[in-house]
């Protein structure tokens, strides 16, 4: 045992009984079609199927205990794998031996519907299996393989499952023969980057280094060869199997050049953070620093230019893809829930490769908005597209905004981003510390008591917050090591300020890198900080057009939003001035208990509805004082249907006054 | 002869020499593909036919004359008879014998390609006669049977070619006997509005009230029965003839409800604004004052709340339509010429019907800025969808945009466009007045020479102005009676201050519904107006959320832009003064000549490029003065690829400082 992290913390806990409770259930429920749900268009395309998921019915008939054809995107199969692994954290976590019974006997089908030479994928092996591997652009083939190593170690790693690790290696097998450099074998890679996690964690797991060396093969090969997907396509003169997947530029697989030459965040944003996820472990397990440079990049890319204050990422719907440097409109971008998830994943392994708090800061950013915006506070109606603007009259009348929901759909038709969700949400704790030889990161914070085993003996900490709604963190770090270790905590890059006592004296330490480190033979030592808390204002490079002359609030890691279930319609008509203070208050009893922000702004006041739509002097608008509420923005949308917006319009202060001075509007409240 | 207008004007007579000696060869030779062009899809979808246009050749086959198939768009005759009424107008403006021939062969064609009953359609003639008025929601059969009726009274009206108006009453008598309340007919209509007006233009020519009835039928009967359209294609039981027409709503028919009950502008707007064209004369022609109360109301909408600036209509380019009230994107709009085109006409009905100055004023916004900059000033490159915003690098990599082009395509798979510019732009004549029985409108200006049938005697107006470029328009009236008439000049919308001389001497009229009235009996009067022509500065309602804080310059009837040309890259950086004064000259050598407008605004300097992309604090920003230059928006994408921007952020001035003060920064002019 390596590390060993137990979660006491409310905020999580009710997040991973909603897992245990309701998602998992729930989604069960769902992959087996036994439950009557609504199933949603995730955008305006009349080839989506939506009548069911038959997602385990698949593999009953790859198995051959049903009969019938394959339903379902082509990667359905995955939608029961994230649940898997989803469930082995559950297991992990808190044993349910009637969930065990349930995912063996997953494990059982699984198995079953694997075809001897280890091939398996249920559409293929039903309705199409002299087209395996033939058309890899669209196949999702390596794709689903890829989530069901990362299941099937998850899964083996919770409850010792031998049968589902040695299917996931029999399989990892069968990709093996049948892709490389040698002779014989297909020279190319899946058109869905996932295979190459799937493939460390296997790796991981089994130390059999040809995982690692697979992984790296397709890392590698990636983009070498931009037309090797399009010519495959061309040769099998098959119908597609995804209608309009051949509309795509090279780009949206990311292969338009070589994977590692690329500099810039392109294509599918999904596919893109994935295949930054396993160039960054593979970087760090291969000691490639070319391929830890392109990550970086890559990264820059991301967080500079084309990352939303949300964390989230892909600025349009078409493709569901990165478009350009600082295009990020906020009520047509897309912002998947799983490409947040994968900015995690991307963040994380990064963080793992360099000591640098703004990995730590982005994980974080992606993990308290985007990625918990996309589940409903019941946990059984998700996003799978993260709006910063939503008006929904605009968008019912708006096909162009077809794939914007102002509210959480019960289940949708591709259904990649309620499983990811639940994967991630139930190993949140895998993204608490990192451990690095003689050192322990302490990246996020939440109440956990943990163990990690060191070079030299053992360390336990015991940590204690009220975060995100608090900035105090506690640690208690213990080590039957007498000699030193390094334990180091980041300082978000949110805070302007912090404190630090040990054993109740201040300490003044530097920050380096994002981290305070902290060097010791620990022997139940007491580490507090406290970060500054305040909420805060943000500004978008002016680059952002859109966001020109407006402003975001946040506090701690949370961005907050208006909705217009506590302001009223037509938030757009709302301005903050530049100088308002902004008051933070704990409600315990409002979506399940948030921290709200309050300003007090102006609305500007039309009189009458039918003024000109055009006039030739400022238009004249009485501003009134208005109190505005903010909500965390992963708590949006669980109060039916109403406008939404991150930004707001910010009123300057008159030049020669001073910002910041106290201003009379401020007695209202 | 009702009334003749000779057009002497530099502006117009550009324009009109352009459609006589480029845009009708040009268009000629497309129509037969005798010209190696590259046809543009006009959005990203792959169903596009854009091989060639086919359009004569369809005719040749459908006559017999050739064999083979029909290809292209269903309403690619269409194409042919909007050239054949731009080729009327040409010719009754100035003869050319060639030209004549030639469309009298082209009405030879179509006279040969029509059926002996009447019906006339290649399309349905060549591939599928079993399917004739089968499937009116796709087929455009009266779409383009009402643009066969105008060509066919333009030509008429020009050359008295009896043959073309044969044809057209046989086609409009075939139509009368397959469409109607009686028993045994069709109780529909047409997916796309268009026929609705050919009838009556072949009312107005033959004086047959049949064809005012039937006009009138289908404005009653649309939206009558909603499901008319889906489920005569659901009975057809046959394949959709254009791809994803099933997916539009009912609005995009405008068949939603009775059209006569329709208050807000949905759906197509090139269909919405035909049908408003169609119902604003039929309520003149049959005073139905229930029809004439609709066109108020939705020309209300759409003027009110649904209208670009420039004249444009239609926010979304899904469906080609109107969205929402005050939903006015920049950069995703439709804005398609055709709409501007079809607003021109209704504007033109209404005026008609009531004399007031905001239809003209509306009729000279959509003509000058949005119809014009439809044509590129070689008169061989068009755009279809006209935006407001252009960053071409956004553009390209965002195919939800795919519909908005950097510069004028050649010609465009559609290509609805083009030639309803040149019968347009080749009959603007029709629009400078407008006689209501003893009573002239003057509601266009420029240069012409005119002559009415008064109901005593005849009256002159000769009518001499710089316009657009300059306010002064004089007026010379004569009249052979010696009872007094009355002449109206229209005070457009856009000035604030007027002069009228009269044999010069100042005279002091009340405006009246936006014109100014003389009453006289005219004997080479001289009536001189001098418009303020200023240029202004224009602010949206604040419910168009996205011009929040931004402004835009007009000088007369033309607004204005600033491009990449003359401002450099990154016009999202560009701000304007509250108080900053504008400055106009004309430059004789700039785009066919222009006035150009000249400003001193300030651009954010970045410093370097490699700043956050979000901060806490407002970025410190350098403003640096820079003149910046605006051309006439009609004119923009003359100069290669580049960004365009009708809207900048304005910098309020601050409090306490009257607006309009001198300012230090116009010392660099």
């Amino acid at each position: 045992m390596e590390k060993k992290v137990i979660i006491q913390d409310k905020f999580w806990l009710r997040y991973r009984e909603l897992i245990r409770k309701e998602m998992i259930p729930y989604q069960w429920n769902v992959l087996n079609d036994s439950i009557d749900i609504k199933i949603e268009k995730e955008r305006n395309d009349n080839t989506l199927l939506l009548e069911k998921s038959h997602a385990i019915m698949n593999f009953k008939i790859a198995a051959g205990r049903e009969q019938g054809h394959h339903y379902g995107w082509i990667f359905q199969d995955s939608d029961v794998y994230k649940w898997l692994e989803a469930v082995a954290y559950s297991l992990k976590e808190k044993m349910d031996e009637n969930l065990k019974d349930l995912a063996d006997e997953v494990v059982d089908l699984i198995a079953e519907a694997q075809e001897d030479d280890g091939y398996l994928s249920t559409y293929f092996t039903i309705d199409a299996p002299e087209r395996k591997y033939r058309c890899l652009n669209e196949s999702h083939e390596l794709y689903c393989a890829g989530h069901f190593m990362e299941a099937a170690v998850a899964y083996y790693d919770a409850v010792k499952n031998q049968k589902v690790l040695d299917t996931a290696c029999c399989l990892a097998d069968c990709i093996d023969r049948n892709f490389g450099r040698e002779e014989g074998k297909i020279h190319g890679y899946d058109g869905h980057e996932e295979v190459e996690i799937g493939l460390l964690r296997l790796y991981e797991a089994t130390g059999d280094k040809r995982y690692l060396q697979l992984s790296c093969y397709f890392l590698e090969e990636r983009g070498k060869d931009p037309y090797f997907l399009s010519r495959q396509k061309a040769e099998e003169q098959r119908p597609p199997l995804i209608e309009g997947m051949d509309q795509w530029p090279l780009e949206y697989y990311q292969v338009h050049k070589p994977a590692l030459e690329q500099t810039t965040a392109e294509g599918h944003a999904v596919r893109l953070v994935y295949l930054c996820t396993a160039m960054a472990q593979v970087a760090r397990e291969t000691k490639n620093e070319k391929m830890l440079e392109a990550c970086r990049k890559l990264w820059r890319n991301i967080v500079d230019k084309r990352m939303y204050i949300t964390g989230g990422i892909g600025s349009t719907v078409h493709g569901e893809a990165f478009t350009t440097d600082y295009d990020l409109p906020d009520d047509t971008m897309y912002c998947e829930t799983c490409a947040s998830i994968g900015l995690v994943f991307f963040a994380h392994q990064m963080l793992k490769n360099e000591t640098y708090g703004e990995y730590a800061d982005v994980m974080e950013r992606a993990l308290y908005n985007t990625v918990l915006a996309g589940m409903a506070l019941d946990g059984k109606h998700f996003f799978y597209v993260n709006p910063l603007e939503v008006v929904p009259e605009k968008v019912k009348k708006d096909p162009g905004k077809s794939h914007v929901k102002p509210v959480r759909p019960q289940w949708l038709g591709c259904a990649c981003c309620p499983p990811n969700l639940a994967r991630l949400l139930a190993s949140v704790d895998e993204y608490v510390y990192i451990q690095k030889e003689n050192t322990i990161l302490a990246n996020l914070f939440m109440n956990c008591e943990s163990s990690f085993q060191m070079p030299k003996g053992e360390c336990t900490i015991m940590q204690k917050t009220n975060y995100p709604w608090d900035g105090n963190v506690e640690f208690i770090i213990g080590s039957t090591a007498e000699e030193p270790m390094t334990f180091a905590v980041r300082i978000p890059g949110w805070t302007d300020n912090y404190m630090i006592k040990m054993n109740g004296r201040t300490l003044s330490l530097e920050v380096k890198n994002g981290y305070v480190f902290f060097e010791k033979a620990f022997a139940a030592d007491h580490i507090q900080i406290e970060f500054e808390m305040k909420p805060k204002r943000w500004y978008a490079n002016p680059h952002v057009s859109n966001e020109n002359g407006k402003t975001a609030l946040s506090r701690g890691p949370l961005i907050y939003c208006m909705e217009g279930a506590d302001n009223g319609d037509c938030l757009h008509l709302l301005e903050l001035k530049e100088d308002e203070e902004i008051q933070y208050s704990y409600e315990e009893n409002l979506l399940g208990g948030v921290g709200t922000l309050h300003t007090c702004g102006m609305k500007l006041d039309l009189g009458h509805s039918d003024m000109p739509l055009y006039l030739s002097r400022h238009f004249e608008t009485e501003k009134v004082k208005k109190k505005i509420k903010w909500v965390p923005y992963y708590s949006w949308a669980n109060r039916g249907e109403n406008e939404m917006s991150v930004w707001i319009r910010e009123e300057k202060v008159p030049r020669g006054k001073p910002a910041g001075m106290p201003n009379k509007m401020k007695e209202v409240f």
